[in-house]
């Protein structure tokens, strides 16, 4: 991790005001959900990380009875200037045209969400204006970049009681390498890869236009938010204020893949703590998404090689979390099921 | 790998002939499957796993139409005379118990099925009667290990399109722990793990009665029949029934965890092919599991750290084909949906 300013760039002095104070969620309510757990049918600790995702939700929705009755998948979509440089398989008008299908139905996020009943909405972040080409210019100003974190934060307006951040955007894997590099240093090299299929030509080409970016703007990098404004763009300040809005609405969050996480990193760039309300669904198969795991030491749920985004992996990640809820609120106890407890445990 | 006899036991005779001239299953529909996956709105190998989920159903359900429309979650149960060497955490009586709360819904399994539409099926395998303690005697005979493989056969009775392989035993990881020192050698002690919780000393005394089976066992261990029938059990030989039968008619297999893997590890030891129809759902957090699955060079699916069995892993597992299956058959092609397509691919 780089060394940053503490000094707020002003523009987002009011959201600086949110990433302090944080709500710590409700440990009596994980000590609750664990007497209960203890109770049910099954050798303690036998349903791993299961029983680790009660706890979890038990906690930051501050309740020993966590449900998942709302749960939403958000997916942010924005369009890049740096897709002018030839770093993406496809052309950039595929992310309107996959916003379109989202709705429609016809992506793999639409129909993960309609079979297991996650609700699906999409936040299409200004498309017909991709950011500055951020080997030229910055991407956003920094009272641009503001108002569209404050725009991320309306995700939670539908109350969702569980949040999967997701999101789509031809180019944002180069982006997203390039807020790695900023925040965790080394070259482009280190953190790009083959985003949505190019070539090995065109990851030669991503890592130098990552370098150049960064070279750019290096007088500008010295706060996580100045390099948001700078190197990176619109879903992912957007994601950003979601998962800061979350926790200050007892919303626990699913982080989905390489690039959703490089949202994450920001916040943790700020304050580690940021991101105590979220689990990180998978590691993504591109290629330095678990090197940023790593760097900030979390621990993804998943590894499917999956490397769609869309919230794709994070979905998944709801499909465990409701699993496991079910589980804990329908199993029987030994109690009810007459079945003998553990004999050490009666002695 | 130990080496072992070619010549087939006499009661397995029959039971034998299913394991020579083995379905290899369809790699016409695999292609058909590949072609159509290249058309779906999603860069390709982008779902991972999913993907390769729906070519192995595909390919052994040998229809390019793959579906999961009858899913069978299958758990076996016995007893096991092995248990009066204090090396469970829980009492015999555990068994029966937990058979009934399969059937009445409060056990984990019984509750993952419900939510996700698996059909759960309970093979109890005389449970009144345990096999011999491993110690002092042979598991079962011969033949009526022989009698308890072709029962299990009986598994895919109700014609499933998918088979998921649970067990339940008390006392069963103790015989898996030998099953796996009979087949890939190495002491008790690198087998066993703490099964449904029991502390270290108990986890000593399971090594030591691995080991004490093996040397009482030890001429008679030549060949993988004969270890299911020494120092095996009821629900070993009926899963490895269960395995072989699912593969002649068509219907793909996921393996549970540690226990019933032992079960597979009787067919790999056989004939390695006979375990190309089955996926291994996860890697347990009992112990040695880990081990047995690279001793096969089998990659599970997911690390969530369950050690429960009941098949509940391999029912986690059934969640992912599920949702493959839908993935392939509803989204929207580039076609449908009007998504420009990879530039390259366009040359």
């Amino acid at each position: 991790m780089q060394k940053f300013s503490s000094k707020i760039p002003e523009p987002f002095t009011e959201f600086s005001k949110l990433l302090v104070d944080l709500p710590k969620g409700s440990l009596s309510a994980v000590e609750k959900v664990r007497q209960r757990d203890k109770t049910l049918t099954k050798p303690l600790g036998s349903l791993g990380q299961l029983e680790y995702l009660v706890e979890f939700m038990a906690r930051w929705q501050e309740t020993e009875n966590p449900a998942m009755n709302n749960p939403m998948v958000a997916i942010f979509a924005g369009n890049h200037g740096v897709t002018d440089q030839a770093i993406s398989a496809f052309p950039a008008s595929v992310t309107a045209q996959m916003v379109a299908n989202f709705t429609s139905g016809g992506a793999a996020i639409s129909q993960i969400s309609k079979l297991h009943g996650l609700n699906l909405r999409v936040f299409e972040l200004a498309i017909d204006i991709p950011t500055g080409d951020i080997t030229c210019v910055a991407a956003l100003s920094d009272k641009a970049c503001a108002a569209t974190i404050a725009y991320g934060m309306e995700a939670i307006a539908g109350e969702p009681d569980l949040l999967c951040i997701g999101e789509m955007g031809i180019g944002n894997t180069t982006v997203a390498a390039a807020i790695y590099a900023a925040l965790f240093g080394g070259p482009g090299s280190d953190w790009v890869g083959a985003g949505t299929g190019i070539d090995e030509a065109g990851i030669g080409r991503k890592a130098k236009v990552v370098d150049q970016a960064l070279a750019l703007h290096k007088e500008n990098l010295d706060h996580p938010l100045k390099i948001l404004a700078r190197v990176g763009g619109r879903e992912f300040a957007a994601m950003l204020g979601a998962i800061v809005a979350a926790r200050h609405h007892k919303i626990p969050v699913i982080i989905d893949g390489y690039v959703a996480t490089a949202a994450a990193a920001i916040a943790f760039a700020i304050n580690p703590a940021i991101l105590d309300h979220c689990i990180f669904a998978h590691v993504s198969d591109e290629n330095a998404h678990g090197k940023a795991l790593k760097e900030m030491n979390k621990h993804p749920m998943l590894d499917l090689g999956m490397r769609l985004g869309e919230g794709s992996g994070a979905a998944l990640g709801a499909v465990l979390v409701k699993t496991a809820l079910h589980l804990h609120h329908n199993m029987a106890t030994f109690g009810d099921a007459n079945v003998d407890e553990k004999e050490v445990s009666k002695e």
